[in-house]
């Protein structure tokens, strides 16, 4: 399989997560998008929404839109399952998920951060501050739910998943942005139980390399 | 079951839509996001990020996020399914679904934009342009991978599904802030092909017990 992304980018570095949880090989093709590089005509035949990341499968097929591929890794390759049996553990993994990749991460993308402060101006600090705000407003949250019945050491109990593949490229952006993890004990306790494995430690942006870190 | 809801809110009018086209009865319970019930305290036992909908389930269950609780229905009722049977069509319908719920609805949610208003002074035309800008821009990618192979009358095919969920209520928003939907010929005659159906006409803000309208 071949995955096109972005060292940085939030939407790529799950993808990475969850191709090594499943120990699926890959090959990686850089798209700088500092450069544009993701709405240039090459990258824009294979993924006309120009958006990173993409993965093409053995078929050749193109997919994108991080967590639509990994629902299909999930269903081709149920070997190392991102999502538990039961339907409703499934949907509260999809929940706290979607919680991360619907509400927190999409409000502090790279291109609202440019409008913010192209369009209305927004100073260095304002933008500091709006990527804080959504991501404190979405941790708060997100520690309550996973707070309440926690037995750990993943939020679907002894193995990570579709969540986690979430979890994990987001406190990576808030911890760029200065927000302090301390404040969330649960999610701190699962994000040091992925720094220690492989499958994570290998999908991390300063590891890829198109870095440059 | 029972769903807690808002008219207006694109969540809740996709759970709408999909409890509709399975056929499921299910009681409404608005909740007034305009007064900020969802802050108050009887909604946040139940869902605590404090966003609608919340679907509690015949087992007493909370569900949240609307594209989770959509899984689970299709999931757990999986007559008149919302999601194709083939592994690459299934991810091309949820990409198709994510690009709206992940890459165009979050980021002209209320919240956003009274933060716009209150934080980065964002004037009514600047709120007005920054709908547009998000809806326009997701709409163009949309429409291109729409029609690079659409046969119609639904992007699955012959029958509306996850896609149409998602779809449809960001339709009803873009038309409420003035953008010409004419201007996407596919997603104008998928729109049309839903209009035609009870699930969706049935499931419109109007048509809800706490409309305003």
């Amino acid at each position: 399989m071949d995955l096109h992304g972005y060292f940085r980018s939030s939407a790529s570095y799950r993808v990475r997560i969850a191709l090594n949880l499943k120990g699926l090989e890959y090959q990686y093709h850089p798209v700088n998008l500092l450069k544009g590089e993701q709405r240039g005509e090459a990258y824009r035949a294979l993924n006309p929404q120009g958006l990173v990341p993409a993965l093409i499968n053995d078929d050749g097929k193109t997919l994108t839109q991080s967590l639509a591929i990994l629902e299909w890794l999930d269903e081709t390759h149920p070997q190392v399952p991102l999502l538990p049996a039961d339907p409703s553990e499934r949907a509260r993994i999809r929940a706290l998920a979607y919680n991360v990749a619907c509400d927190i991460q999409p409000i502090q993308n790279l291109r609202v951060l440019k409008y913010i402060q192209t369009e209305l101006g927004a100073s260095d600090e304002q933008k500091v501050e709006w990527i804080r705000h959504w991501i404190n407003g979405g941790f708060d949250a997100l520690e309550m739910q996973l707070a309440a019945d926690f037995d750990g050491p993943f939020a679907a109990g002894s193995a990570p998943g579709l969540f986690e593949c979430c979890l994990i490229p987001q406190i990576y952006n808030a911890q760029r942005f200065g927000v302090d993890i301390a404040r969330y004990p649960t999610i701190e306790h699962i994000a040091d139980a992925c720094a220690a494995m492989p499958a994570f430690e290998d999908a991390r942006p300063e590891n890829q390399p198109d870095s440059t870190l």
